[in-house]
């Protein structure tokens, strides 16, 4: 059996039992190129679901997907210059094509702001083409020189990017929040992942943006991880793009811009929140299988009765719309099967052997909890439906206790550098609002402000470093 | 209305028109980067659908979808010769990450068998393991040197990609054949095009592969269009990436493997096929619009009334999953909206005015025929729903006559390069079945062979080439 379960225990060595439920999971696999990693059918299931779930969000709200080419040239890159400074590091170079070296390098797209707006311009006119709201699925490359980590850092990645193009600020203002606000919905109510919300701070914002709006998430480690952002871009990009429209009043102006984007990402934080010693624990509304029927045979004991009633129960899931796999392989014993389904993470598991088929029941196993239960046949599936609720809901709750255990207040530097060392997590604290303080803070700790929260909030100590005049509370972490 | 609307007549410029309705229609756009294309909503919306229904195909039948890194090593790619002679001209290759030059240069894929296979051997150790059936969708990269075209001919292109590995011939077998039926659903019943499939001749086959078949559509100019291939790979592969299995016999055995593929091309031949002087001709089940309601408002006539009868028809429609879309907007005219929605292909327009409404109908316009009708009101969603199969079928009749029409089967060479010249379309010809006549024939008249029928036909006449006995009839024609 060590051969299919996870032989780390999720408390002893968090970051190896990572490693593992990723790979025996079937989540990912390391590649055997340097710092990327193959993304599994098990993992892919849930990026196909988080897909789904925010296209028919903005797709409702009047976004449309879009495909840009992946090459950037260099020139276009540099055009926005804290743009240029801030992914040049990480940047992927083509320089030949063919057999032939390119006149000028292209960089495979860190992030599509310079492609895109170089074609804005060309799009737009006149105020009756705004807004532009386009996002696009694609991949990413930044040549990481950190140590990578399947889904959390990985040279190529896949994400979502949101670009959009306003006649206004005030309408740029609120698609910076809107986007914020479906990704916070796609969070905390499908991946029952809970989440603080609340600006950058000037040095961790988006290299060219006015500001930054981020999630952050609390991992079982006590680091923070960033689980998406939407920015306002101000009109930088429009100026040096040359994004003008002619508006009703007939004078030319330029466009007010926002991007934001979430990336496979997710799934490591899935992994991370929500498992336990027994492998992956899914969110029902996400999980790929919901439900796993496994029949018992037992020699002698009708096998073929057992084996039409599962398939009854399969039918009647399946009909009403709920992911459920008929697990009925005969190479394997069903004691290997509920190991496999626990380490995939399936929130229920249905179990039907001969006793059960006698009375008229069949056993159900709740991957959140452990707990078994007996339910009649007629109760079956409204059992279902009810649990796969429950555990959702449960997992959200779980994990938002988890999240406020680490957020801890601190009064004063000895305290933050205390609660860093023993506890981690989010450390609440009152700050001046000057980069000195934050980037010695950086220096000291590597803790860095994750979020400045949008209700600023008074400070009741003087800033946590200088102890000078704090501006307002912020939460700081380590962070992935 | 000259800069929304079409200048050019299919008939008069076949290219030229093309090139126009691509970009008039809002379905892709010249990029900055030669070669390369930006998809644009519209088209995005239809490799949407693509995806829709092709994903519930492929998974109904146990095929899941993963992700693989785009970069391959030039060492993995040199692997199989075949395969590496057959695409290392069009490679583009990183050679920077970062600032720092690369120890060994990256392919951007352009296709991805040898870095998926370099993984299979990891995955498959028993029979237990297979069959292996995955697909991606993902971007590619072919550096072309010829002159592109959007959706024709890109440097860059999304497809999807799929890699099965099996534990014997025929069970590999079955699946060449079964992706191709799928495909050839997809394009016949969906995108409502008419197909010829067979076999590639050896030198037309996928670098790598034992066979090719490969489906072929008719485009207007007498082109032929590859519309995607599905690939017998053997175990050639197996063999040079060491994928083995132990069978239930307990021996080792290689795996038979499958690759299958279609692109954005799609799109491209959708756009020719159907479309007229007026642009796209969208078939229903793939239209990211099937219906527009456009409402006629009179001054002094309640336009009140008529908005809302619009939103009423709006909503009917929608509750019934139509894809409509009303177009209210009041900073354009009707007329000017009508060229629109043809421009963009909607298979069906909803007019209501004043005098419908007093009538208690609408006027129904259909994209595919032009027929102009009066429906009434309580018949308004039959009428479209009858409509909807009525006009997906009509455009593939149409097609399929258009087809016919450019199949000439030819009895002697002279013959050949007359109809290849004056009328151009599939030539149905005898084949001795060597390699040289067929080099020749490309070499003199630029046509190749495009399908070798799956049923034999026997041969009329000697081989079209050389006179010598021939082995059996097959298509040749000029291509895309």
């Amino acid at each position: 059996m060590s051969d299919i379960g996870v032989t780390v225990k999720k408390d002893a060595d968090f970051s190896e039992w990572y490693t593992e439920v990723v790979q025996k999971a079937g989540m990912a696999e390391y590649s055997p190129i340097k710092g990327c990693m193959i993304i599994r059918e098990h993992a892919y299931a849930i990026w196909e679901k988080i897909q789904e779930v925010f296209n028919r969000k903005i797709k409702e709200t009047g976004h449309s997907n879009v495909y840009f080419p992946m090459f950037i040239p260099e020139s276009f890159l540099k055009k926005e210059s804290e743009h240029f400074a801030g992914f040049i590091p990480e940047v992927a170079w083509i320089t030949e094509g063919g057999n032939t070296p390119l006149e000028e390098k292209l960089a495979i797209r860190p992030t599509s702001e310079t492609i895109m707006y170089a074609t804005f311009s060309k799009w737009i006119r006149s105020w009756r083409d705004l807004p532009v709201k386009i996002n696009q699925w694609c991949n990413i490359v930044r040549w990481e020189t950190k140590a990578t980590k399947p889904f959390l850092r990985t040279r190529e990645f896949l994400w979502q990017e949101g670009h959009t193009a306003h006649a206004t600020a005030e309408e740029a203002e609120k698609e910076v929040m809107y986007a914020l606000d479906e990704y916070r919905d796609l969070v905390e109510n499908y991946l029952a992942i809970p989440i603080l919300v609340g600006k950058k701070s000037d040095s961790e914002k988006f290299a060219g943006a006015l500001y930054t709006t981020a999630m952050e998430s609390m991992m079982p480690d006590g680091k923070a991880l960033q689980m998406g952002t939407s920015h306002n871009l101000g009109q930088n990009f429009a100026k040096v793009f040359d994004i003008k429209f002619i508006g009703e009043d007939e004078k030319d102006h330029y466009v007010w811009q926002t991007s934001w984007g979430i990336t496979t990402r997710l799934i490591g934080a899935v992994i991370m929140v929500h498992g336990d010693d027994k492998g992956l624990i899914l969110p029902p509304k996400v999980a790929p299988v919901q439900v796993v029927i496994v029949p018992i045979p037992y020699k002698g004991a009708e096998p073929a009765a057992i084996a039409a009633k599962a398939k009854e129960l399969f039918a009647t899931l399946k009909q009403k719309g709920i992911a459920v796999v008929l697990d009925d392989r005969e190479e394997y014993t069903p004691g290997w099967k509920f190991h496999q389904w626990e380490l995939k993470g399936v929130p229920i598991r249905i179990e039907i052997g001969p006793r059960d088929l006698q009375q008229q029941q069949v056993m159900m196993a709740r991957r959140d909890t452990g707990e078994k239960l007996a339910v009649k046949e007629t109760d079956m599936l409204v059992t279902v439906e009810t649990l796969l609720t429950e555990i959702q809901h449960n997992l959200y709750a779980k994990a938002r206790v988890d999240l406020e255990n680490k957020i801890t207040t601190v009064q004063n530097y000895e305290e933050f550098q205390n609660v860093l060392k023993t506890k981690g997590g989010f450390i609440k604290a009152a700050w001046c609002g000057s980069a000195t303080c934050e980037e010695r803070i950086k220096e000291e700790t590597s803790a860095t402000i994750r979020v400045i929260p949008f209700d600023k909030e008074e400070p009741s100590t003087g800033c946590v470093h200088c102890g000078g005049k704090a501006r307002e509370m912020v939460y700081f972490a380590k962070s992935y």
